[in-house]
């Protein structure tokens, strides 16, 4: 089955809004097994909407509307529905009762505009709204579905939940289709293309892959596509497999795990704990950490030393390091991770320094040059990292690249 | 001018990823006075990519396309494009060398993969994308322009304002739009409009206003549109001189500046300096301001004292004081304040202690429960809010209102 999904109303295209519908009704329906063919965001205009819907009906089965069923006079989508499918509008009585009782319970009356929001065409099934005043309408033409909802995200998801999906479900007995998503950090897009080439070419027909790049981790999302029966899950489990073994240190997770919070896990289940010493990330790794709920059975504190002076008189460096090495150094790095481990008591500590831009960079050390040290109660490592010259970007790598290094010892020193 | 949006790659049609992208180019090109006519996501497939371009020109003559540029085997974006356009891949000499030297210095060499993403059409004008690998193309045809972006947020975000902005507002010649946008914090959106509704049915009828809500922020977006040589500019320079007078201390800046930015502006202008002491936040005040180049000339460093051990060892507060009051009380945040202040010798400090949860409210202090405290040379100020359930949110709120808070006391003890 194949569906197309049409948002409707200028705030997307005005960009005042997200359209964060679309991806939860794609999301849900990938689920079930329906893909979707395309995603259009289009304005409150009739001709637009009944040409859009006439498009999307070449190539999809389904179609879903979102948006403009409210109350006010730019909502026009029930009234071009009801034109586009030859029906008459008329009242539904249980509507009209939920919505009466609504405002009811809000010690409100019911005004003409309110009555009219419970008028449907006679030619679809109405969908209940439990959730607002704005029925979902599922109509059917010439073996086709369109399906009408609320662009309220909780109204619309509460009817995909109730209405729209259980009854899709039904309607599906062939396709079935399985992803599985594999979160890696270290490689370079390019490099981890060439380690994976050989793996990549030898994937069954049915498997696609992509690889799916952000600052914080690259995301390799295998996806299977078969009929009912099929052993798709076999087949992505076998491909995994494979894919661990020839980037094993690579992986650190599955689906949508950040590096936080697979380091927390680490530390939670060897049952030690963490600080952080950071200068030039400023922050960022104790506030990445502490995004985690929980975080603070593991994650006892940070000393951001943003100044040389606090790096002597807060964490103890012997400020004759600093002025013959530097503050961006391994000696000054390694000394900041120990200072710290040892004030906040923890078993493992992470210190970075570094010019993250867009000034303080020299001949010697540019703009992006990082020292990071990670320390535990047997060792002390540390890195030298050249990042780019965007601040924000070398902040966000430094962390990133901090909480890895992490992860990597903690493994190699617990399991 | 009308422009079309297409987003290339299977991550939005799968739901896995929101497409945040055309909201951002849909907002500014709505800035320079280009309309968005539809946004269509689609797959990475070179038929639908060619039908969708062709469908696209019916109505629009400018088409944005993001995506699909990436070097591995499932980016067909280019090749699409050059076929379409009828023009060979040429080795584009300053992005190779710009590929190479960013290669270089993370201390790796080109692969064939690497130089491959240096392939352009003849038949375009390149856009050096100065924060990643693949270049943005701009091609045009009989009369129409199409833009391809790579679809990465940062790098797509670096080229439409380096590049494809400034060259499509040369081309619009009649019509003028101006926008002003004020950036206001400490009033929810409701209590906000109330306050301004005698203000806003006054706007002339060529003003319109835009409440556009974030977690730190509630910015007021006035366009007014007209025809080239009207006052559009003084039309609105007029009504925000009004605005000011109704809501003098909610306003903190105008355009992108965010509440971090002022408060270091003011920082630096009075010639003080900062630093802070973080329990539920964890670090992200201290990220925050940090996030700002140049922040080390006013800012110090932080205590993340996440632990009650550390914020008795580290900060010296008196355990007594934790055991009577508890960690999330008034004299323990202004004990904080106070400790880091004298510890890291600045001229303000800022102090969060809180429950961001989701666990560990109580029927006294449920979670959301935060205290906040300002110290200066002069003062000591604090105050207790609750925030939702929501730990990201209260996290982002916390940090949000503390720095407002501190804006207010730099403001009044030195302006």
């Amino acid at each position: 089955m194949i569906a197309e999904l049409i948002t409707i109303g200028d705030e997307i295209l005005i960009g005042q809004i997200v359209d964060t519908n679309s991806a939860w009704i794609a999301e849900n329906l990938n689920l079930i097994g329906v893909s979707v063919n395309r995603i259009v965001s289009i304005s409150d205009s009739k001709d637009i909407i009944q040409n859009t819907i006439n498009e999307a009906f070449i190539n999809a089965n389904v179609v879903i509307l979102t948006g403009g069923l409210g109350p006010t006079n730019d909502d026009i989508t029930k009234s071009t529905l009801n034109e586009y499918f030859n029906g008459n509008l008329v009242i539904h009585e249980s509507t009209l009762e939920h919505i009466a009782t609504l405002f009811k319970s809000r010690g409100l009356g019911l005004t003409e505009l309110n009555r009219k929001q419970a008028e449907v065409p006679d030619c679809c099934t109405v969908l209940l709204n439990k959730l607002g005043t704005a029925p979902g309408m599922w109509f059917e033409k010439e073996g086709r579905i369109l399906i009408s909802l609320p662009g309220v995200p909780f109204e619309m998801i509460g009817l995909m939940k109730n209405e729209v999906l259980p009854r899709l479900s039904k309607l599906i007995i062939n396709q079935i289709v399985v992803h599985r998503t594999i979160q890696t950090f270290g490689l370079p897009e390019s490099f981890l293309a060439e380690k994976l080439s050989d793996w990549e070419n030898q994937l069954p027909k049915q498997v696609k892959l992509a690889y799916l790049p952000s600052p914080t981790s690259i995301r390799l999302r295998l996806s299977a596509y078969g009929e009912k029966g099929s052993n798709l899950q076999g087949t992505i489990e076998s491909e995994v497999n494979k894919l661990y073994k020839v980037i094993p240190t690579y992986i650190f997770g599955e689906g949508d795990i950040t590096l936080q919070e697979v380091t927390g896990q680490l530390l939670k289940m060897s049952n030690t704990s963490l600080s952080t010493a950071e200068s030039c990330t400023g922050g960022t790794i104790s506030h990445l950490i502490t995004q985690i709920p929980g975080s603070s059975d593991y994650f006892k504190g940070s000393i951001v030393a943003y100044s040389n002076k606090v790096k002597e008189e807060l964490l103890g460096i012997d400020p004759e390091i600093i002025r013959v090495n530097g503050a961006v150094s391994k000696p000054v790095v390694e000394a900041m991770a120990k200072a710290v481990k040892t004030k906040l008591k923890t078993d493992y500590s992470i210190a970075v320094s570094g010019i993250a831009g867009p000034d303080g960079g020299t001949l010697d050390k540019p703009v992006g040059t990082v020292w990071i040290a990670i320390a535990s109660n047997k060792s002390l490592y540390s890195k030298e990292i050249r990042f780019t010259s965007d601040r924000t970007r070398n902040i966000i790598r430094s962390s990133a690249t901090a909480l890895n290094m992490l992860r990597l010892m903690i493994i190699d020193e617990n399991i």
